[in-house]
């Protein structure tokens, strides 16, 4: 039966970033919204009356999640020693089983933090798929494909290719699983790969994730060759089908010209750029350019903590200190890059914000906090403001995922925490070991 | 009666951030830490056991704290235009008791985020006091001596000495009140007014704070006719005393040197200066000269949280993204700048650490949650890791100022929250109406 929830405060994340009060967002049966407006409209089927803020399920658009494991190891290194000498190291004891652990704990932690989906780019993809139907969120995953010593690119590709043949593009209860390709990067793998990954994918419609000019030093060879990372990709025929840049630092006018071109979505890291020393995206460039922008987490072992809110406000403070300019993006701006940016920066139409038709993939802030102290009833700019700047994750204490609740009172109505907690410390200890 | 608290991990913030594992931290009926180590060390007297991370209250060496009553107003503003046309206005409608009710939400704000001590500077700073020893909390006050119309700096330095001359430097349980000058800034006094307040604060031994080089044009006319702001407060005789200067950008290879030798506290605000487009303060080159540093949230008008462990991880990626060296400022480094390095920045040896004979401020956190999930016994270096950049203030469940219990259970055991909140949301809506 179709379900009607009200709040005070409806912010569907419409391109205005309008603010709705005494709103309602309505359910049909299907996991999809029908409505979204004033409270006021009739509705004939049950109500739910929330207390504080309802906003659509934040989108991670970047995020190697099964890193929870990893968490803080050798995180003050540069971004190419991280890898080689802590990351790689550990992620080469890593267990199936280890990912499906790692993905459960970051899973519920996102859900708690008010993310519904996030794009994923890790190894056992399978196992991914597994710990996000168990969780209730939602995901697009991508196995990578890289070249190194023991991996055959080829294979991965395959993998990639023979796993969306069989269960489709999407699947899933609410269509919570979307597969792609995920394409290491330019400096892990030969432009032949690159060509065959975009050919599999475009064969397909699906989306190709790939890192991007992240850090400076790391696509030395390519550019002497190419030009940049993004002229790469277009000979290689990568930028005619659906992509998802991360990172995306270092690109010329000319790169974001290509991006814009395209349609290639970004995923902007900031904590995990700031936190390596990868530098600052040029935000303001890219979104003038109108190249679609989402907000990602990176891998928790580089960032830590999967809190896209605190993206939200680097997002904001990253543009503003390149520019020297206050207004480069204001907070309700920030907050679009982590919904319905996001989105499509994914190339999804149906998730990011709250409007008829999408899923309805929300989430309840609940007010009582100092930092909302000031009330609901302040005016929009100001409620905004509190809300971005101040309250971020802290609140959230329910979200529902297709129509389905899937944390209620801070917790999970799917999953015992405690014991995701326990299984992903074993998988830990056994890797550190 | 002298007690003793354990915990598995106790960090006492000493200069080489140890970790100390199954610690012990013990308390003298004068609120004074009187032993911190190994639990094993023998003692007589009660035990508390605790199950998480014991580590000192934070120290927010700037802060504005009573503008919790303007949260979100204005702040996608330049610095000048926001304070000239948004906070000004408001604050000329400021009575007393709104300074009380503003003070109280933000103090009991802070002491939820693990902040036990912050250097204030506001109107009506015995409303501020009054606010302070109610929650139990420490500060460092000074009402603001500023030249514009309707108030007279002279009133104001003299209003300062008369308080400070009548109840002491410090006074209150547990000294929790320390009083000082709180100059506004160099391009809101007259040279004559910089003098006379240096001259005050010198004859009382009282701490001098005031802006430094905050906005890069609010202080033309000073650079024009002294060369710098630091080179016109040496002039005026305000670096031979205690000073805490608050933001500090803008300064030249001369301005850090001078600092250096008069020993200047810096009061790094990273979330206001980002939110605000100020610039980023030169942290690295200040700490190579070893200026004293802490961290302050500045006011809640343009931060907006209170949450001093966001300028924790703000302050590391700063200086890592403005150096491009990702071990510019490390994890522990940054949580030292929010504890023994606010204090240092203060003047002050009596907090800010665990250590015998300092007082008993500290705090606890809890470890059940995503972000520690790979539990306490993990490495110290991934410990530490995983508190700076990924906990932070989530987990703050019990606080204690002066070995006064002043949060428990995340809940004030000094003042109702819900009546604190409830009347600055009445204060709030008068300046806003």
């Amino acid at each position: 039966m179709p379900r009607r929830y009200t709040a005070p405060v409806v912010l569907p994340c419409d391109p205005a970033c309008s603010v709705i009060r005494d709103g309602a967002v309505d359910v049909g049966d299907d996991g999809r919204i029908t409505y979204v407006g004033p409270a006021a409209a009739e509705f004939d089927g049950p109500v739910t009356a929330l207390s504080g803020i309802l906003l659509p399920g934040l989108v991670n658009a970047h995020a190697h999640t099964p890193m929870t494991l990893l968490r803080g190891m050798g995180g003050d290194l540069p971004l190419l020693r991280w890898l080689r000498e802590i990351i790689w190291p550990a992620e080469a004891k890593l267990r199936a089983e280890d990912v499906r652990n790692g993905m459960l704990l970051g899973s519920l932690e996102m859900l708690s933090r008010g993310v519904t989906t996030s794009a994923e780019m890790y190894f056992h993809a399978e196992e991914m798929a597994d710990a996000v139907l168990t969780t209730g969120a939602r995901a697009v995953l991508g196995g990578p494909i890289m070249d190194l010593p023991g991996l055959d690119w080829r294979q991965m590709i395959a993998a990639a290719e023979r796993w969306i043949d069989a269960d489709g593009l999407r699947f899933g209860p609410g269509e919570r699983i979307e597969l792609s390709f995920a394409a290491h990067s330019a400096y892990m793998l030969p432009p032949e790969a690159l060509r065959l990954t975009a050919e599999a994918a475009a064969a397909r419609g699906a989306l190709v994730q790939i890192h991007v000019a992240e850090a400076a030093n790391e696509d030395e060879q390519q550019r002497a060759e190419f030009g940049s990372v993004p002229k790469l990709l277009e000979q290689a025929g990568m930028l005619d089908g659906r992509v998802l840049a991360a990172h995306a630092i270092h690109l010329s006018d000319e790169d974001i010209a290509l991006f814009a071109a395209h349609g290639v979505g970004v995923a902007h890291c900031p904590g995990s750029n700031g936190k390596l020393a990868s530098g600052i995206a040029r935000l303001t460039d890219l979104r003038a350019a109108s190249v679609p922008v989402g907000l990602g987490t990176d891998g928790p072992a580089s960032n830590d903590d999967l809190d896209l809110w605190e993206e939200i406000r680097l997002a904001a403070m990253f543009a503003r200190l390149s520019t020297k300019d206050s207004a480069a993006l204001s907070g309700p701006a920030a907050l679009l890059l982590a919904t319905r940016g996001g989105a499509e920066a994914l190339g999804r139409n149906d998730i990011g914000a709250l409007e008829a038709g999408r899923w309805a993939d929300f989430v309840h802030i609940e007010p009582d906090d100092f930092t909302l102290a000031l009330g609901l009833d302040v005016p929009d700019e100001q409620l905004l403001a509190n809300l971005v700047w101040a309250t971020g994750s802290r609140q959230v204490r329910d979200v529902w995922v297709a129509g389905d609740q899937v944390l209620a009172e801070g917790e999970s109505t799917r999953a015992d925490s405690a014991k995701v907690r326990a299984a992903a410390k074993e998988s830990a200890a056994r890797i550190r070991g």
